[in-house]
């Protein structure tokens, strides 16, 4: 495994609806999986730097340690992403308390979910939809400003389920990961056919964003904030264009540039 | 349970040092445990608005349904914070690739976690640790400055451990949680004193980051970004200063104003 904190990545780059090629830096997601006593614990997705610190911090914060004493040996294997951890006590009260789990960037997920629900759920997305780079410069505005009243607090994210020329539906949360549910659960309820949809985000794209955006079927997914590696791989093979950094009259598109009308035309 | 989106909270609120009271709104994080089948099955920390769209995507984003009609009844007991729902299938499969477990609206914990180990490792802070108002912004300064090179992605969160006049380490991670446990990791593996320190944070101030910061045993944590209702009511009972909204020369004090030593002259 690549563990490197930034990694390039080549956009397409809009001021307006003029485009260029560069190469961008995006943040690194790297999951690392706790061993502990021999037994696998948790897979913490994190970025790739001070990793022993995590891992001592990690098990205090989960209540394992209570100081760094009792931690009896710990190695970390770069190339596979597992830490083995030994703690001097025994884990068959710890392990009544913990399932593996897999705990995310953002919002965390049990392991199991994570790599088996997914290969369920996250399917390849055969969308034909495409879109102006104006029209998305128009549906972020509109839905920031279908928004505003929730932003007084400064705490909360939106998620958008849009056609190209305007917004069907923006829901609200606290959590990045319940504005998609949200959304999700909308457009089942209503039985909307999501094939000519794409979703407006106010949130980082992580990888977790990005399969959900493929659970959901839409495929394209444009926020206002940063995509990570781990997320921009996945899109590349689930075949949704992520455009991220969406912002006044400028916009990153990361994978599948052919869905966006200005791209493929040039 | 109070079901609603935001809740008043007197606040003193500083523009360089002269300070007001003022009555703010701050965003609810509002926990629903969902009952499925008669079983517990997780508990989301989310916006307590269009819960059903939440509920609905929710269980398909868990691969739990694959279209509405699967779900056959569905009632939330807004009082309690519960949700009954039962779906059409048997849950025995599902039961063993989930188990109960907390979606916090940032980092999602087992449920066992948050409310167990919680309770062992979060205790009252009784640090007499206090800043003045000066130092506060000097240290959020700081920290942006020493934080700029990783700032470049715009997609990660930093964490330090800071003494009044100055900050003795800066973390960043992907992951809010992770920044905080590397600093978490950092005391404790250096045997550093933390009743004197507070805690420097980028991220937004939810329920299980002033855990984190009562775990870690600092009295005061100082973010830019906002705090949640849930967590400021945790703050008061866990004796913890939280300070949020420091931007420039300006900050707002939510919980316990006497460690901010202006506000303690008024």
């Amino acid at each position: 495994m690549d563990k490197t904190e930034e990694r390039a990545w080549e956009i397409i780059q809009f001021q307006g609806t003029e485009s260029s090629v560069k190469n961008d830096e995006v943040t690194s997601e790297w999951p690392l999986t706790v061993v502990l006593n021999g037994d696998e614990f948790a897979t913490i997705v994190c970025s790739p730097t001070d990793l022993n610190d995590l891992l001592i911090g990690f098990l205090a914060s989960e209540g394992i340690i209570r100081s760094y004493t009792e931690i009896t040996s710990m190695s970390i294997d770069d190339y596979k992403g597992f830490a083995y951890m030994t703690v001097d006590k025994k884990l068959d009260d710890i392990r009544n308390d913990h399932s593996k789990r897999l705990i995310g960037s953002c919002c965390g997920k049990s392991r199991q979910f994570y790599f088996k629900t997914d290969a369920k759920t996250a399917k390849t997305v055969y969308s034909r939809l495409s879109v102006s780079v104006e029209q998305c410069y128009a549906l972020m505005e509109e839905m920031q400003q279908q928004s505003e009243q929730f932003m007084r607090t400064g705490c909360v994210h939106n998620a958008a389920l849009a056609e190209p020329d305007h917004l069907l539906a923006v829901r609200t949360d606290i959590g990045r990961h319940n504005a998609l549910d949200k959304i999700y659960g909308h457009l089942l309820e209503n039985r909307i056919a999501v094939k000519n949809k794409l979703i407006v985000f106010s949130g980082r794209l992580s990888s977790e964003v990005v399969l959900k955006t493929a659970k959901i079927g839409s495929g394209i997914i444009l926020s206002k904030s940063a995509p990570t590696d781990l997320a921009l791989r996945l899109a590349n093979d689930l075949q949704i264009t992520v455009i991220g950094f969406a912002r006044g009259s400028k916009m990153n598109v990361y994978t599948h540039p052919h869905r966006i009308m200005e791209a493929a035309m040039d």
